[in-house]
């Protein structure tokens, strides 16, 4: 049978159901009094307006439900000692977190003014969605959270990467059947394909069907029940179901099941582990299908609210004005009996507490979900040991993330004891040239694998699906859990990502403000198949747009690097993979690229950011006619070109070329830690000369961080436009107009008081570009003196 | 039975069995002729490296089960006079798509130098992934296609999308089994809980399982079969297996399958449309199952390519260069036989061509795949219909969403006949206020409907489900099929969607270069729930970036508007639906705001874009001491909240108030065709005057528009700056220092000259910053000064 119905035996004792079902209906009691009460919080005198919010938030739909499970969690947790987490999908939910996680305590040990008393409870109630107070998700202030559930879609995901590599651990993940309609979502039940249960933990899905999202019915709870139990068969799992209304039978089936649920778990693992299985195992999970708004007021002006959308926010919306809702009210929060589960003080009753775990035990004390309480560094090579050796700028090339993979494959070799380091990406390892990582790891993969297959192991720690949604989730509910790991992929694609990067910088930056919660590893980007190399996927594969993306973000948390050339690369991989709360995005190509500097070199202009490259420019000592700036790789070595044509043309300008590394050092240090004071800024730009900046990505952006500057008004910015299509490498650059020939001809339309000779040469760029046009269409590849150029001194 | 092997019956004739399978070997020789050949296509004479392009690009893994598909349809088509599209998933088979459009000669009559002949086929062969040539994918240049796959995810969602209210259409939809691991259509899949067969037309998805992705296997070719078939009948379909590798086999199972589905699909349609059936139907599908670079080499160099990974893109790399891989080559493409498919003139012979049908018929050819071309304005009603009187400004509020929805539900009834609108939004239509639209069309819903729901109905035109990109997906396909649409979403969500938008964005510029395809509707956005009115959902609801994302896109496509009140909202909606090829982003507030405009101004106001508010402003007939800017609603209430502030405190100062409504009006006129030139931007914000600027989003963006404006030094710009919480709607202001008191604090700061009474005002001002936050702190509301603020002249 792969499907279950709860088992019809009593789970639960008289005592325990008691205590369960009070624990339950304390924790109601807690939402329900966060959404609605300032003042009077244990009803010791009768309701009247002025206890209530003037502004009434939160959402109490989902929250009967997120109560039950949590109350049965615990209730498991005790019985079978488990080590456990919760991760709520439903994340508007918040005011049944932190009413569980003022019942346990790991709230008020973490917040001194919530004491667990009634003046605790009345500042729990007050501070709940009121300015100045806790958020109404489950935020980084909520215990044991690694999720905030904002923005719907990501739970299982952050489930599964909790998950992975910590195999004692348990992640119970409620998933609403709102959520469960987002395409993040529909496909992370697909990560069971990816969960090892040798060496990696258990997820346990509950699917909560409510009925109804904001103001319709959901997918999933309106097809029928054998096609739900296909679908999640079909998805590898084996579904038990919980259904009801009624409290007791509904408390004796929810704990029956989880017992089966935490048997069986246990005997996938205790199998896989001895070796006496091999397979894909077909984890359990719950569907729970409960009232939306359950106990709360079953009709609110005559018309139906329990059960229905109507209960999804306030199903009481207008108690100061309305004596009937203020009564209503009253019974509602009366009907919990908090006389019974509350003493005196306003501490909960021994019997509330009962069935609740001790210590770190509980799910908001579980150190798992303060991640960096559990961080350990990782044991990280010298980048120095994988350094191409560079007597001479530009006379020898390598590919910057192939040497990059052979450093990660010694990350990954040294981290092998430990398992806290995995590589993320969508099916593009191998296609960005990290796959001497593969000699450390393998992929892995749960599924079947066949003879011609390569790497895929089921220990593996790079995990591949063709979904940017789950790396970035993992990654995410990894590092929240106190490990560390790159994403790797395709530049324009990590788009799809967007509103996930935000969130997360939105968790980091929120998390800063809250002392308990412990820095953990950066989440690190590698952009690579980059918008200049794109040529021959052509214009749906080019936007380098991601940046600009972060840079609205916060400051505390944002950081972006390009690294002009593998050396520069792996000294900025070291420093992320070692950094703590950021996000950082580095953006390398994969394709040959000239080394500009040796280890040392690159290592001191990493430090700082952006320099001058005294060795690229000419005259030196001199003031500079023009200052050549870039960054990126491709836009590096085209100012690198213009500045050999620009000696051979116009001997007698003095160029400078600044490079910039780390892009966040362009802001005034008012705006971002990195930025440059605007001494510094001068110092390298100048305040007055024409500055020719050659930038990775849209040109824009450099704009908006230098607008300030001295020298904005002398700022002449090429980057990629939105031209593009498939072609050429070179031909992107023309097409872009960030050429060499161009960026000649822009530094002469700028420089005032040139020669005449510049008017010649001003031509023979011009012809260059046309000669380039014509090549190109004829023969297919770029012009043999671009294919073929080299720096030289 | 649920489930189903491809009938053993005999579909084809022997005749038609030949006439099939040259016709796929003609597609097959034409797709790999793209990826190698630059010349000597017919293979005429023996094949030398100089007849091979230098640089070979383009997926050969996946372009013989197009090509099968394909030329199985065009069998179907004939046999049954299908109206039929075709949506490739698998976007990267470009070579098959060209192949199959060049026979049956679609893409020779839109292509007028790619003629069916053999110099037609040199061109056709050459272009492919060659500089100034076509993309290597299916992009707008291919006839039929209305899906870009450089992106993978969004097949099945277009599908749907052309599908609906397209009642005779069927929408083959070939889904790659990597694409299938994405998100977007992991959940897409579920759409067919939304498509009715009375109105709607049919999607067939074709599930195509080649077994790998770039690198990888793909998991739902590595799940047992009866697991897949769980999974396919959970979402609600009933598979058609068609699986092998022998020709002859896999020709008579798909035709066979091909004529069970199509007879399936015809008794749903038939059994609705006479009422007979009136429940959601299991809609047929096929999987296939086919070897990946099917009847390409099987081994090279030793190692097996056919049927693994290893076919993904070009299995013989170096042909140029290495004599066998050249000899390997030549056998695989006179594998063809391409002797027995083209005539002496390089023309398909009859045989080839007997089963493709004609005209319209042709998938190449069907006007649904170029909507514009099937495009009828909408009949709009008069927005000044809707318009509130508006006899003095701020006398009166309105909810501008609310409004709109009474707008939109006359463009809806008007609509009903032609069924050629709709309205697309994740679960926010009623929590946006456009419930209006109910009264007109219910929420189309084909799940089970149960006694307390409201609006839902079979056949209802407005679309609700909780993924945005299900929403972009059928709106995206919606509108490329020749019809009309909005998406409502909340501001900070619609992010999810930023990979989506640019690609349809880059799919309407790249439309513009290809003269056959018409015009077609522009892709709305009214972004509401915008990120001042997320005080009480917090920081996780608050980003209002989505504009900077598209202000990067191409100035031909992106439209930003910014209504600050009802009126305007209502002239803005109106330009958008009557507008073509662009993606309009709307941004407006679905909270009471105050009327600034009747229906005249703001038709004006919004024909000009931006202009001066003289009634708002101080000193009429003199040049101002300060310009106070605003672009949002938000931002303009406070603007004149700070106007009357200086009024009253500060009588002597001239204060202009410039209300922008068409942000891209702020570009220069050589950056975008909104952009106003120097002068008349010179006009509006002076030259040399400082100019305060609240906007509705991130700060920079104004910066990154302006920085060439010669008054670019007096700009200083107020916005959202990423510091939110769960507050009061004036406290997110007062967080990002864009608050009435702030932006008097700032005329003070940067005024030249003012009297010493200045600061005493600005003191003031700050003190009422310090009166806010102890107020809202104790009474969780806002001060009763600023809830009950008004506008007065």
């Amino acid at each position: 049978m792969s499907t279950a119905e709860a088992p019809a035996r009593a789970a639960l004792s008289g005592r325990e159901l008691s205590q369960v079902d009070r624990q339950w209906r304390a924790a109601n009691y807690l939402a329900a009094g966060q959404i609605y009460l300032m003042d009077n919080p244990l009803l010791r005198e009768p309701l009247a307006p002025a206890h209530v919010k003037p502004r009434l938030l939160g959402h109490w739909g989902t929250s009967p439900g997120l109560t039950f499970v949590y109350a049965h969690l615990n209730r498991a947790i005790v019985t079978h000692d488990l080590d456990a987490i919760f991760v709520t999908g439903p994340g508007h939910g918040g005011p049944a977190l932190l009413a569980h996680t003022w019942l346990e305590g790991s709230y008020p040990e973490l917040t001194p003014d919530v004491t667990q008393d009634a003046a605790g409870m009345r500042t729990l109630f007050r501070e709940f969605s009121f300015p100045g107070g806790v958020p109404s998700h489950v935020a980084p202030v909520v215990p044991g959270s690694i999720h905030e559930g904002g923005e719907l879609g990501y739970s299982l995901a952050h489930a599964f990467g909790a998950a992975f590599d910590n195999p004692d651990l348990l992640v119970a993940c409620v998933i609403g059947d709102g959520e469960a309609e987002t395409g993040p979502l529909a496909t992370s039940w697909h990560a069971n394909k990816f969960l090892d249960p040798v060496h990696d933990g258990a997820v346990l899905p509950v699917l909560h069907l409510n009925g109804y999202k904001i103001a319709n019915p959901t997918v999933l709870s309106r097809i029928p029940r054998d096609e739900l139990d296909d679908l999640l068969r079909g998805y590898g799992y084996r579904p038990y179901h919980v259904e009801g209304s009624e409290p007791a039978a509904m408390h004796q089936a929810m704990a029956a099941t989880l017992d089966d649920v935490v048997a069986e778990i246990r005997g996938i693992q205790a199998a896989a582990r001895s070796g006496a299985a091999t397979g894909r195992p077909r984890w359990p999970m719950i569907v729970l299908r409960s009232p939306k708004g359950w106990t709360g007021p079953s009709e609110v002006d005559g018309v139906p609210v329990e059960g229905t959308w109507r209960a999804h926010q306030v199903p009481l919306p207008a108690v100061r004005e309305n004596p009937d809702h203020l009564a209503a009210l009253e019974r509602w929060l009366r009907s919990y009996r908090p006389e019974e589960l509350f003493d005196a003080d306003g501490r909960p009753t021994p019997e509330v507490t009962a069935l609740i775990p001790s210590g770190v035990r509980r799910m908001g004390a579980n150190p798992h979900a303060n991640g960096g309480a559990l961080l350990r560094p990782l044991d990280l090579p010298e980048p120095r040991d994988y350094a191409p050796r560079v007597a001479e700028p530009g006379t020898t090339v390598h590919e910057p993330t192939r040497v990059l993979g052979r450093y990660l494959r010694e990350v990954a070799e040294r981290s092998a004891g430990r398992r806290n380091f995995r590589l993320f990406g969508p099916d593009e390892t191998a296609s960005n040239r990290l796959d001497a990582v593969y000699q450390a790891t393998g992929k892995g993969w749960q599924a079947a694998i066949e003879p011609a297959d390569e790497h895929l192991s089921r220990d593996g720690r790079v995990l591949e699906v063709l979904s940017e949604h789950l790396c970035q989730g993992w990654l995410e509910g990894y590092l929240l859990t106190g490990r560390h790991g790159l994403f790797s992929c395709y530049e324009a694609f990590v788009h799809i990502v967007d509103s996930m990067v935000n969130q997360h910088i939105k968790w980091l930056r929120s998390s800063r403000d809250i002392p308990w919660r412990r820095p953990v590893a950066s989440l690190n980007y590698l952009l690579t198949s980059h918008v200049w190399r794109q040529d021959h996927n052509g214009f749906s594969h080019q936007d380098p747009g991601f940046i600009d993306h972060v840079a609205n973000k916060s400051s505390e948390v944002v950081r972006v690097y390009l690294p002009p050339d593998t050396n520069t690369l792996l000294t900025v991989a070291d420093h992320c993979l070692r950094s703590r709360d950021y996000v950082n995005v580095v953006v390398a190509g994969k394709n040959d690229t000239p080394d500009w500097l040796d280890a040392e070199e690159a290592a001191l202009h990493c430090a700082r950011g952006a320099g001058i490259w005294e060795w690229a420019g000419t005259h030196p000592g001199h003031e500079p006619d023009v200052v050549l700036a870039c960054a990126g790789d491709a836009p590096t070595l085209e100012v690198l070109a213009a500045v050999t044509l620009l000696r051979e043309h116009l001997p007698e300008l003095a160029v400078r070329v600044v490079n910039v590394v780390d892009l966040m050092r362009l802001q005034p240090d008012t705006e971002h830690p990195h930025g440059m004071t605007d001494r510094e800024f001068d110092a390298l730009f100048t305040r007055d000369r024409p500055v020719i900046f050659a930038y990775h990505g849209y040109p824009w952006l450099i704009h908006r961080l230098a607008y300030r500057r001295a020298n904005h008004a002398g700022l002449h910015v090429r980057g990629y436009t939105e031209r593009g299509t498939t072609t050429t490498p070179f031909d992107m650059l023309v097409l872009n107009d960030m050429d060499r020939f161009q960026l000649v001809i822009d530094v002469i339309d700028r420089v005032p008081g040139l020669l005449r000779t510049a008017g010649t040469t001003r031509q023979a760029m011009a012809d260059a570009r046309a000669r380039h046009r014509r090549w190109i269409r004829e023969h297919g590849e770029d012009l043999p003196e671009v294919r073929e150029w080299r720096w030289t001194r």
